[in-house]
Parts: C-alpha cells; sequence; structure tokens
C-alpha cells in the first residue's frame, strides 16, 4: 500500500506536469495544502521534502515554496546525461542504437574534437526513451580515444555516461550546449513519431573530460512536446558567469 | 579609420558567427592568429581582448582560448533583458509595441503573477528586433503595481527594463525560463516574416525583484534562425544548484 505522503507526492507532481503550479510559482502554504488534501501537515511536509529532493520545489519563500521545475523540464544548473536526469524525475530512460559507423573525421568533427583531419570517429544514431516512449533522437560523433569503448556497449544501455564511467573511468566534466529550434526532418519525423517540419528542440553539444578534452559533440533533437529546459538565474555576475570569465 | 585589432576582433566575430569556430571548440594560438592575419602578437591579444570582454570567448586552456558564444546565441549565466544582451553581443536592439490592453487577471496570470482574483494586469504583444531585423515576439503580461509605469512608456522604447529601473527604481532580479519549441502560430508567421508552422524557441518566463515578488510573466518566441541559446555547465553541484537547493 503506498503511504499517504507518497500519493500526496505523486499529486503535487502531476499538478506540476499539467502547469496547474508553473514553474516559478508558488505552491500553497503547508497548512492550505494540508487542508485541501484532508491530512496532517506532517504528512504535507514529507511529501514536500521528496519534491525537494527530486528538484521539482526549491527553498522556502515566506511560508510557501517555489516551483522549479516540471517532470518535462530538464535544468542547466548542472551537466546531467539523459539517464540521469530522467532518474531524478522519477522516470525511466531507455536509449536504442539505430545505427553506428565509423567514418573520417569531417572538418567539423576535427575542430569540435580537436582531432587531426585523419582521426577514425564513431558516428551513432540513437533514440532515447522516457518510460519507453521516444522523446530524443541523438546524432552522437565520438573522438577516435574513445571510440572503441563506446562501439563495445550494447545497443539498448540505457546511460552510456555510467557505461563509460564504469568501464573507463571517463568523467563526463564540462558541457557546452547551444539550444535552438528547428523543423523536423524526415528521418526525425519517422523516429520520434511526430510530424514531418514540425518544431522539435535542439541541443548542440560539445563534452568534455575535466581536463577540457572533447569526448563527443552531438545534435540531439527533443520532441518538444515531450521535454522542456528550464534555467533560473539572476542578474549580476554569479560563479557560473566568473567561471568563464578571466 | 578602424584600428587593425578592431578590424580583427570583427573578423573573429564573423567567424564564430559562420560557425566556422563554434561554441565549444578552441580559437587557434596567439601566434596562429597573428601569423593568420599578418599581424603582430599584441594587436591579436587586442582583439582578443575585446571578444572576451564580449563575452564571446573564455579562459585560456593552456595556449588557446574556447569559443563560449556567438552573437546569435544568448547565454543564460545571468539574467539579462533583451537589450543588454544585444548590446553586449554589439547589436542593436530595437522594440516596438504592437498591441497593449488591461484585462481582468486570468487564474494563470493570477498565479504566475502572486495577485488576487480581481486584479487588472497589462497585457503587451511587442515585436523586438536586431539590427532592425525582427527576431521575438513577446507577449507580456504584467502585474497590477507595474501596469501604470510600463504603459507611460514610449512604444518604440528599445529597452524597458532600463526604462522601468530609471523611472520607478525597480530591479529585475531573478527570472526562471521554460525553453521549448513550437510551431508558429499565424500571428507569429506575420510579424517575425517566418512560414507558418515553422519552429520558433520560445521563452516562458516569470522576472521576480530582489524580494521574490513578480514583475512580470511573458511567452517569447524566437526567430531559430537568427537566435539561439548556450549554457556551459558542469558535473556535480555548483553554486546555481545550492542556491536552488535547501
Amino acid at each position: 500500500m503506498t503511504a499517504r505522503h507518497e500519493e500526496i507526492a505523486e499529486e503535487l507532481r502531476r499538478a506540476i506536469d499539467r502547469e496547474e503550479y508553473t514553474v516559478g510559482s508558488l505552491l500553497p502554504t503547508e497548512s492550505g495544502l494540508a487542508a485541501q488534501y484532508g491530512v496532517s501537515r506532517g504528512t504535507v511536509r514529507q511529501a514536500v521534502a521528496a519534491l525537494t529532493a527530486e528538484g521539482l520545489i526549491g527553498s522556502r519563500q515566506g511560508a510557501r515554496r517555489v516551483v522549479l521545475a516540471s517532470r518535462r523540464s530538464q535544468t542547466f544548473e548542472e551537466l546531467r546525461s539523459f539517464a540521469q536526469w530522467a532518474r531524478a524525475m522519477g522516470r525511466e530512460a531507455t536509449g536504442r542504437v539505430l545505427a553506428q559507423r565509423y567514418r573520417p573525421a569531417t572538418r567539423e568533427d576535427a575542430v569540435r574534437l580537436q582531432l587531426p583531419a585523419e582521426a577514425q570517429v564513431l558516428h551513432v544514431l540513437r533514440v532515447r526513451g522516457l518510460d519507453g516512449e521516444p522523446v530524443l533522437l541523438e546524432r552522437t560523433v565520438y573522438a577516435d580515444w574513445i571510440a572503441p569503448a563506446v562501439e563495445a556497449i550494447e545497443p539498448d544501455c540505457p546511460s552510456v555516461t555510467q557505461r563509460l564511467y564504469d568501464d573507463t573511468g571517463l568523467v563526463f566534466a564540462y558541457g557546452e550546449h547551444v539550444i535552438d529550434a528547428v523543423a523536423a526532418g524526415a528521418e526525425d519525423a519517422q523516429i520520434l513519431g511526430v510530424r514531418r517540419s514540425g518544431p522539435l528542440l535542439r541541443v548542440r553539444r560539445v563534452t568534455t573530460t575535466r581536463e577540457g578534452r572533447p569526448v563527443e559533440w552531438s545534435d540531439d533533437r527533443y520532441r518538444s512536446d515531450a521535454v522542456s529546459f528550464s534555467v533560473y538565474n539572476s542578474t549580476g555576475n554569479n560563479a557560473l558567469a566568473r567561471k568563464t570569465a578571466e
């Protein structure tokens, strides 16, 4: 049997998903929620603690808490793999390689991955799912020095990042992401099950080791009805800004 | 006459815009650039300093510098108004109000802006341009307490944020942004000059004062061929993550 506080946590998650409480807005007070669900404030507090741990809601503002994210929204506060993000949101990540081949580095590959022009890179087309539904199509190019380890991974591995760490000790430490919107191409539409030319959320990213060595670059296309990104920021310099300044 | 280092700075900006140097990749070394442009390393250093100040390139990695952003890419390291972002990138921001009216707060307005249900909010439809070209359509709802100050601003004011600060001392301190992709509607397509149903980059945001009081919420739609967003992050907790945690 599910405990009452777990039921209430799930109700709150769904209300956030439905945008009944939108990102940036405040939840009702503890006593307001207790009255609404007909439970004690202690029970509400347990439910709220679960959502806080999941990163869905933040610190108190007066008697209330701010909604930071919904389960369809990925924050960029830290670099997280798709699988890590899904797990943090209580959802199951799946992955499946559709095609994989070595190719000589293009000029773009060589620049982005800091490789000599003659390097052989590994191109992987992979579809990722949330709770079994395809939401992301990745076109990833891996540097020659990590390609054999990637090639050895089974095609339905849910977390390539975790597997590479387990197998080789590689840590994806830094990520640079460029986000825009693109029209779904024929391949995108077929694999993601969306209308051709419809809007997709695209992220082009380069991921590097702690030493700044590029491991992979990728063109990732998300179904926009399934995933969004959230960013919370403030005026003036913060630590992230300082990190990239001189 | 333009100084040589200014010419080289502009060449580098254009190379980044053309994605000859992509975000996340490294520029050549100072001596490499000096050889390429046939100038002294001192001249290269002046050009590089200009791009660093603009936030386009970051700190040194070995002898080279990482490309952090292109002029079409907006970072989320800090909360910046459209006009502030354009200026930092050396481009001119324009704005024009197309429609503006008071209306009773909807339930969504009241929740997002923390207003009583009977409040009158100000809805503004505004097109924003970069160097004269329309790139952003904003549908903004202002809280009742700031609406009269917004209404008093001339329709072609290039920076509403700056004007509200000058007129009322209001500081937009925190922003929560939810980013996704949407198909252009009829109004979007007509005003932005894009194909109907084509992809637009959407940001839904709530901006608050230092005290966390919501000032406005907005549905902003960007032409994706003109603007992208960039995010640079790392694994593990950073200051931003800590700020939103308990």
